[in-house]
């Protein structure tokens, strides 16, 4: 079953206003395995959803309108409709009273333009909207469906659930496509590309689909089945060979984040974590205070900024600063061996780098991070080098060393 | 001039990406006076990637092209556009140089996929990356324009702004609109448009445009004259009426985000500032330090999620945590008195709050959050109710202690 997105609305082309309608019946469909083919985002003019109607309804065997239903002057949809399928408006007297007993709820006067919400196609069957006043209707025209709902996602999305989705898998006989997302940090797309290259043919013969999905500093791969739920032990096998090819660098499957991930590792080892941070300020401690119930193992921590705090709080040796520099190995490693002792917990987290974009040197240039990690069995460091702005450049170091933390507290329970 | 956007990528249409980058481009091209008629999103196929160039070069006088330039397999955008303009690839020299030196910079091997990233049709005019490998293209044909640009948001922007605007601006006399963007923290949209309704009114009767562009915590007001520059003076004023309707909530104008202006104060009077961070966990210090060039005020800090911490480190009384609380004007007056006192800086910004999802109480629901400062003449601190999920009252937090703390310095300085 191939589906077309026709999204309506000058709010979406100007900008003003995000398309994640036309996202959420993606997802919405795709998981029910129907194929959305294409979404086409158009104005409010008369033309333009006449022409995108009759390309949608020959390209697709479902069209799904949103938008222009309401009731100000600017909306056009249902005349056009109507006008494409030579068809006629009449009040609709069931969908009259629902749209008075809203308002009466709301102790709000209907106005004329209101009553008009309740006129549809003749031809057409009207799809109940139990969230507001503007119903869905569904029209049928050679075998091909044209459904239109309207643009509030809250009442889109009740009626898709409510209305469509019942009526679309009892025709189609829609499918449940399978798919599971392994995560990656710290490996570029185009080094998994090159190293897997078989795997990723292997698996493309086996009838599977792989997708690269990256994002700054992680990647995600995603393997998808037309066969439902029966390939899901062909996709764990795949992905158990991912696993051995990227030990460190696969930290999990799904939705939940890397920060989530470490939390849940230190939950269940019950161990308590720190961080001592220089130039990400901030940021790693932050991005474990993120989650949801992290009291349970992160402490505190040291943001010191400057070379004197390193020494006064943590106990960096002075010397240091003018032989190998704040940041190296020496100063990170003393960093958190320093902020564990003093904060009392067991995995301590250590930043110094050089996060631009001024700083720089030929020998450490923007970019440069040391992160180093006290454990209960003991230091260790490792030198980063982002080639990125700024913001980047944290964001990078945050996910390192969050992944650095979760191998380090893995080798620790070996 | 006519605009069609076409965003590629299965990604987008199976909801897993928002398409933020049309989105993006809508707005900057209604900026311009350039009308976007529509936004075309399909999959990575060749066929439907032709049919939507061909529709797009037909319908518009320019088609934006983005997505399908990766390095991996699933990317076949490159060779679509090579094919639709009876073309050839070939390296483009200036560009190899420029990958190999982003991978000598990143000190990584470079792969042949990377190489074929400097390929592009001999037609092409390269329009540069400076942010990513991939290279922007433009292509002409019948008088009409094709442009193709990475999927990365950020490589998109970089090269329309750089490359693609000036061009356009050049080719089609774009006019610029006249705009001016005020930024307002701790008062919602909502407010504003019920105290200033006479303000906004005249300000339409004056021919000017307004809206309200509201994120978490923020409202942006943007002033827009379609008569250029000549209407600065004007909006001008009506911005110093908005200044005195909110003196405490706009914070500046423009793109300048509130840890950069606050930032900027700070170095203006030759200031030093340190946080102790409880709920927030270093997400104020990280937003301070997000900032290039803040090592010139930031020192830095003291993430004491712990009650035991708060006392060993900050000296916070014991006994207040059995009295009032940790989250209490008594505990942030001292977390911030005791945090400027060890850091030896000018000013100390202290957070203790409920950040959610546990640990309410009727007294105290979630998104109770006290903030204090410690300034060179005083010791000051606040209440505030936040109602939201953790992410966002972390979030709210921060802009509100940014805030607070600018106008603390301003105090101190009047």
């Amino acid at each position: 079953m191939q589906v077309e997105i026709i999204s309506i609305g000058d709010e979406l082309l100007i900008g003003q206003t995000i398309n994640t309608n036309a996202s959420w019946m993606g997802q919405e469909l795709s998981r029910r395995g129907a194929f959305v083919s294409r979404v086409v985002t158009i104005s409010d003019k008369t033309d333009a959803i006449r022409s995108a109607i009759d390309e949608g309804l020959n390209n697709a065997d479902v069209v799904l309108v949103t938008g222009g239903l309401g009731p100000t002057k600017d909306d056009v949809t249902k005349k056009v409709i109507t006008d494409y399928f030579e068809d006629e408006l009449y009040i609709h007297e069931e969908t009259l009273e629902r749209v008075k007993g809203f308002f009466a709820r709301m102790n709000r006067p209907m106005l004329e333009v209101n009553v008009q919400q309740a006129a549809v196609p003749k031809k057409c069957t009207v799809l109940k909207n139990m969230q507001g006043t503007a119903p869905g209707m569904w029209l049928e025209k050679n075998s091909k469906i044209l459904i239109s709902l309207p643009g509030v996602p809250y009442e889109m999305k009740g009626i898709m659930e409510q209305e469509v989705f019942p009526r679309l898998e009892h025709l189609f006989g829609l499918k449940q496509f399978y798919a599971k997302t392994a995560n990656l940090q710290g490996v570029g797309e185009s080094y998994i590309a090159d190293k897997m290259a078989v795997w990723e043919d292997n698996l493309r013969s086996n009838g599977l689909e792989l997708a690269y999905l990256p994002s700054p500093g992680l990647v995600r791969l995603r393997i998808t089945s037309l066969n439902g739920q029966s390939d899901e032990a062909l996709i764990d096998a795949c992905f158990r060979e991912l696993e051995e090819a990227y030990p460190e660098n696969l930290y999990g499957y799904g939705d939940a984040s890397l920060a989530e991930i470490t939390g849940n590792l230190l939950k269940q080892y019950g161990a308590t974590v720190a961080t001592a941070e220089s130039c990400t300020g901030g940021a790693l401690a932050a991005s474990l205070v993120s989650v949801p119930g992290s009291s349970a193992y992160f402490h505190g921590g040291f943001l010191t900024y400057t070379n004197e705090l390193k020494h006064t709080i943590l106990g960096v040796q002075q010397e240091h600063f003018t032989t190998v520099g704040a940041v190296s190995e020496e100063v990170v490693r003393e960093m958190a061996a320093g902020g564990k002792n003093k904060l009392n917990v067991d995995y301590c987290v250590s930043i110094s780098g050089i996060a631009g974009p001024d700083g720089g040197t030929e020998e450490k240039p923007v970019g440069t991070v040391w992160i180093g990690i006290a454990s209960p069995k003991r230091v260790v460091a490792k030198r980063f080098l982002f080639s990125d702005n700024r913001e980047r450049v944290i964001n990078r170091t945050v996910l390192s060393a969050l992944n650095f933390l979760r191998n380090e507290i893995l080798w620790n329970h070996q």
